[in-house]
């Protein structure tokens, strides 16, 4: 049987017209966009044009300021070190979040071990970092704020254009980590304010292994991967040509569908949302109830484990997720939802739902169901639970 | 009219099971291979099979000694700064050739500005390291020795196994770019003793966007790209299945088919040298006779310049390069050949050809008349060719 798939974070399907334009680009041979004869000619149009519908998705000033990478990952290292690196004669110091992806967090505490010091902002109860916080962390030795545009494990938003005002005062530069965002919300770099942000193509059902970063003209930064002129002098290395032509018509699609995906989507989790009592109870909602991708929600259940429910639920052929894929193997308790407030023991507890444009109204209902049957088997064996029922 | 193609080292078609492969992982949507879930299973299998033909392509003791980067270019990059990085508390001194890739050189100028010196170990007239060189500039804050397996502009062998040896002797980490070598000569990881070895998916007629690095076991390196817990923690970043799939498949022809593709040109680069004194004369051949990669040849002819030679080829449909598709745009004289001695007006008039299986005897003799006919043209207009002619 057909896996439903509710776990669009980590596992989106290409659309079939992005599956077309990768396959065309596989049978022709274009080449090395490098090349000093004509046969380079043409990958190098189709890198540009590529890289033209990157920079409408993102309303980039200038196509330029796009560099293609290899995931949201390397943009996000990019960023963070890059700017440390380059800016070390200005300063140590860098503000964050205590949300953040694990690509931020794990540049950042590289960075600390070679000298750098780190201030980072917690968020409150509802999932958000306030600006006046970071704002009260910048000091003189500060050089780069890095902020998620939206959490990866709850859909969250942050206050992105507040932090980017702030910092552009206080003359810092700001880095936003939107994979998440990034073709299924607006995100407009010259609204926010931004001076670089993350993002990667399969969120908006291109391909993986390739990602974009948007570096606004002027800002000082050393490349992560250097090397050949490519990328104009920005990102060394043989482009990705099949998977940027990918990602191309992936940007391309989603800057038309948007408002169609955001309301599809929007609608599947209001059901699930306003349903959900009718199935279970004891459960925490951990998604902001307005600032939130439209797609994405967070729930723990109580006196359940996740991991217990992914494997189940995998049975009932949905899939789901407890937290990012890109955290799977880890053992320990997310620290997003730790710092939302939540025990341990409920934060185990968690499903990640990341819905899209594939699903429909009938398979939250049939997800619902299976749900239920689900968290009432695991809750029979568990002596938590049954603890909480007699004491109750 | 088709253009022919004597430039593989810049573009090399993709083989018709590769292509084969990857539009079929395009059209099977694998998913994650880190999701949680049933539907990441099968992507992580393909991931692992991929990793097994690379593996056994360079001779690895355990398939877990290969990551997959994004290139070349990020394979080198994360080798000499991920140890430079990871060793800064036993020395800061990196011994390397004036001939290396500016992957390598570029990494390196970037740490000597961080604090780590350098020593660049010229090569010989003959285009080689010597090994003594190498041992000469050990010191006891030696960290790393990175010599690379084949230049990319010549195509010279270097004597790898031998500097391997004196760096193990010396308890000083060795790595390897063998990206121009990997799939075209034989390279195994444990004969020549190496402790890391970059490698590139597309010179093997592989998809491009894809590489390797091979770290052995226990080597003490940085990730370059942090986050997620991707490639035994050794690379993070969702992975670019559909490359790397293909790159496994060019793994498994390359390594069934190599002494043929070595046979096939070989014999079109001795026909070319044979009869190439038939066709023009006052050239230097700056590939060595014997230690070379038996597709690459690199020929200054005087008194001319390599970039109209190029452009008059490619309107006779003949694709060739004046040096590496990764130095395009420098105006520079190359690096690689005036260290051969060469001076700056004859490294101007460089060819770099490599050969590739598409490539026929029928071609190399057709090219050989078209090289004829241009050089002619320019060398008419050379006022340094008729002063020399006077002279003569």
């Amino acid at each position: 049987m057909k896996i439903i798939n509710l776990d669009h974070i980590s596992a989106n399907p290409l659309l079939p017209e992005v599956k077309q334009a990768m396959i065309e680009a596989i049978g022709a041979d274009y080449g090395n966009p490098s090349s000093q004869h004509r046969m380079g000619e043409r990958a190098a149009q189709m890198l540009e044009d590529a890289r033209k519908s990157v920079s409408r998705l993102v309303n980039a000033a200038n196509d330029r300021e796009i560099v293609f990478t290899s995931c949201g990952t390397e943009s996000a290292n990019h960023a963070v070190k890059g700017v440390a690196f380059a800016n070390r004669d200005r300063g140590n110091h860098i503000v964050t979040s205590n949300i953040e992806h694990n690509a931020v967090i794990r540049s950042l505490r590289r960075l600390k071990s070679m000298g750098y010091t780190v201030t980072s902002v917690s968020v409150g109860a509802d999932g958000r970092v306030d600006p006046a916080d970071i704002e009260s962390a910048i000091t003189d030795t500060t050089i780069l704020v890095s902020v998620m545009h939206s959490n990866n494990e709850t859909g969250t938003l942050q206050p992105v254009a507040e932090i980017a005002a702030i910092a552009r005062k206080r003359g810092v530069l700001f880095h936003c980590d939107a994979v998440d965002s990034v073709g299924v919300v607006p995100v407009d770099v010259q609204d926010l304010g931004v001076d670089l942000l993350s993002f990667a193509s399969n969120p908006f059902y291109g391909p993986t292994g390739v990602g974009g970063l948007y570096i606004k003209r002027g800002v000082r930064i050393w490349p992560l991967l250097e090397g050949g002129i490519q990328e104009h002098n920005k990102r060394a290395g043989t482009e990705n040509l099949v998977g940027i032509i990918g990602m191309g018509k992936a940007a391309e699609l989603a800057r038309r569908e948007l408002d169609q995906r955001m309301a599809h989507t929007a609608a599947l989790k209001k059901k699930f949302l306003d349903e959900l009592p009718n199935y279970i109870d004891e459960y925490i909602i951990n998604t902001h109830p307005e600032y939130s991708l439209p797609n994405m929600l967070s729930v723990s259940i109580k006196y359940i484990e996740g991991e217990s429910v992914v494997l189940m639920l995998d049975d009932e052929n949905f899939a789901v997720s407890t937290r990012s894929a890109c955290a799977t193997g880890s053992l320990r308790a997310s620290h997003v939802l730790l710092s939302l407030g939540l025990s341990h023991a409920d934060a185990q507890g968690t499903l990640v739902l990341a819905f899209g444009i594939d699903n429909s109204e009938a398979q939250i209902t049939a997800f619902l169901g299976a749900l239920q049957r689900v968290v009432k088997t695991l809750r029979d064996i568990s002596p938590l639970y049954r603890r909480s029922a007699a004491e109750g």
